[in-house]
């Protein structure tokens, strides 16, 4: 099968909430590819990238920045694929600028945004996912069975043994 | 053509914003539904109704909420589908709970989050677009030739006469 | 005596801080229970754990949840028994967007929040046992004594010796 | 019956808020009693009357105020009664001021906020009915029919006329 | 003379504010030309305009963006020269978005901001000015006597008549 | 008397909140004079005032001023006096960056900061009072006497009729 | 002589930033007195201490909290002594929550703010240096001195080998 | 060739983030020199400084502080010199009261504010090089240069095997 998804990050410092997505989509089998971009430092290979995409087959970009975090809006105005953003966590007020940066888009470019950091890159590929299940019937089948483990899991360890911990503490 | 989009707010007092999606919708001849429901006030109508969605045939969930912006996760943990979270615009600091609310999800729960107030919900629609567009040749030619229109549309009035302005300004 | 209080978290990780609720309810002999629940991976175990609570006897819900932090929302939706909500601390604005998605509830669904964090937590309960003080008189005494051995423990070592401390500095 | 909720403010400027507290009282035909009484202004007022509220057979005292809102902790410190604060909007951050001085009590002296401004008065009272709920069976049973009445009513207007929204637009 | 700034706004609702820029720079006869073009909708345009100002002997770029305000950073990431951000006012938080989105930029792509809105505005015309005069010695003595009389005027009304308030106030 | 207090504020915009300062300090018959002078467009002339204020015999300085509000700390690098700072509201954040611009003075230089906008300034003009009462009977009295007034003021009218208020919303 | 500034603390944990007031008093042969009292666990002993203040012939209160910072406030209900409140670091928004409960007090109850932490404890002290020097000539001297030293320290120390610096980098 | 660039930090401890722009200046052959001086400590010593920059034939000043960063504003106010600030990390809100306190600048006098900390200081240099870049063809050409070579620089190692990466984490 050929990539469905490409992830770009602003830098290779990103790279250890994005990598986050890679786990996830191989997980699922979906074969993807991974840049790091900066859409300021080399806006041309951006753009490029962006413009590029449909025609290489790719149906999802997920794109990771902090700070003025221009990347996946910058993506979005050169694909009318669809966009997910992820705000990376920065010492300055810990990811809310990236946050802001990456979410308030004007009217007519939309980006999908998700929380900030590893968690929202990890969910930004559960996205995809679930974008991709939306035309493949065994992705979806994968997906809802993901979910439903997931949910297993929770609940397998969801009753607390007060008298236990009580006792640790003291 | 069936009911591709479902679109829920949490009170009719969002009407005003969350109405940018249906115009949007309706310009690309997308079918769709919606409601008013609270995830607090009326729990179990929105569980039924994120549960119902799949087996409708629905494929995406728009979800509209202010303050405690619950309503798009709720939705969320109870459908596989893609669900697009628009944070509305609230008088205790603009909207920023409500984003908050919506965007902050844990892991394994996504919510694609847009803008606050009327721009993200236009742009909540144009997501779900090109999310559709993926599988669908000839929405992807409508939205593409939209995004075209929307360029020329700016690019037309590009050029600021500035002698004018500083002459009305006398 | 049967169980009285619930306490409910978001995830495992919640624990350090929820265990306060174990330490004031198991020093005021309230029998009580506790699960890790997820408002978003686990939704029906929340909602038939919330909807449950009543007819079991119990009186007060205590939730703990950080980020979009729905679950002392959810809860409330399905009971109307009261709840405590006690924002997590996170490393995005130190809890910020837990406090504001858990206080910032809309009209009708009421949710009694507190600081975020441990001491948010050691309050909560504190909370639950002043509102179970109004129809147990024994836990009314017991817990003016409680606030009573507070303002003394204060107090008594309220003065602060300047001049070891200065020499200490030195 | 006695008066069972005592309500303080820190200015008749929070009356307008405050008032939705008396509207869902009445309603319920709770008997309450209404203060308006500054914190730092007259504070031997505020301590007397927290002081004296239990000998008078008042269980739950609600209290708005803003800014710098100490009303709320001021009264808990001199009553072991549950005490509901509830932040007042300011024109500075739109009541986050307030919020963050309500909420962020320290170990030992709990409060229980709601949200900022009129929602949170108006929930305020609901929590307190709640609380009183647990030891009066009617009013429990009168709550539990006020939360179906308001679940049916936002249930009767949930379906949106999407084509006469899209036609009044024209 | 030659055009020797540019001026770029996101929107035509930027006009209000940006044209403050107008009204300085003609006040110093510096040539200018202004374009209403957004950093998302057109960003071939916005690249062609900002990769042509050094060849159109151009010296300084102004530009004037709101929300995600990606425009400042994307014209600098296209050019050589110095680039001026102003941060416009949004409804969420009064500019903070659009001030983050400018001034948070990465190493390597400077961006020079300044305060939000039309003094904003106004300052990145002066800024331009102060730059200018570096190799123009007639625009830094016509600088110095702004700055002179600017601050005469603040001189000439600064004496404050508090009989005449008071008596005004009564 | 001589004039005790000086009143210096960043523009005469600032005057309507500024002259709450007045209307207090005349209530307490004390002598003072006001300046509109902003710190960057007249820095010589606030120079020479705060370096003069001393040998005038001016005992207290109360500065206002909004936005990147550098004129109490300018004041107090050029003075030993004690020096009280009131942020002006501002329309981003609501005076936020005022307040923070004033309050977070380095080690070496106090500024005394109050509330932000006309109630700061009014609480200014009462802190300088009860400064000036440490070495004036006579002012001490007084203003005890306007304090216990205030509370009395606030007693007078604590009672909220509840019947009126609920028939009048009917 | 006898104590003229006393210090109060809402906790033990506050000494470390604010024994920085013992330093600065000390030097300045200023006599003080220092109490951990909290204002919501011990508000009797609070008030008591408040209220005596002026009686002892103390003449200044320093007042140091975190959180819901309600001591300066309290404090200043009580006395009509100045009252200078510190707003300590909290790990939620780094004193944020501080800041804005101990500055945002309303009209008739001014309290003069300073920095966040053990900064804000140093200026606090010299905040109360710099009105008891109103009426004490030789404190007046000796401050201006200190005034002077401070200054001179950072001029000793101003010039920066640049070449220096960038050999140690290599 | 001269100093052309002076570069101003309000604190020694300010040195690690300023140290920065040697770095930058540097590499560009810019001659530079640097002080430590506090806009409140040495308020004259800052003044004399900026008011001499001019005749020494200085073109640019950099001025980096923190908290109530006034040192950018006040260096502004006495030269007509372009002024860049760079706000310096705080432990509070990680430096948007820096930010706040250099970027808000009044009507009038421009301050080019960069990113907080030491991106911002290294982004400040290069805005130094680009605006005497536009007077020195060379150093446009170096500028230019060292723009290309930082796009080459993130290009060469824009592929990310994403193989290795999900290998070594397992």
């Amino acid at each position: 099968m050929s990539v469905q998804v490409a992830i770009i990050m602003g830098s290779r410092s990103d790279l250890e909430a994005m990598s986050e997505t890679f786990k996830v989509l191989s997980q699922f089998h979906i074969e993807f590819e991974a840049h790091a971009l900066s859409a300021h430092r080399t806006p041309d290979a951006v753009r490029e990238l962006a413009e590029g995409l449909e025609g290489r087959g790719i149906k999802i970009l997920i794109a990771g920045a902090g700070g003025a975090a221009h990347l996946a809006g910058v993506c979005a105005s050169h694909t009318s694929l669809p966009v997910i953003g992820v705000p990376m966590k920065t010492s300055m007020m810990g990811g809310l600028d990236s946050l802001l940066s990456t979410v308030q888009m004007p009217r007519g470019i939309p980006v999908a945004t998700t929380a900030v950091g590893a968690s929202g890159a990890y969910n930004a590929a559960l996205l995809a996912v679930s974008i991709l299940a939306l035309g493949d019937r065994d992705l979806a089948t994968a997906y809802k069975e993901f979910r439903r483990n997931q949910t297993q899991k929770v609940l397998t360890s969801s009753e607390i043994d007060v008298a236990e911990i009580l006792t640790e503490e003291k």
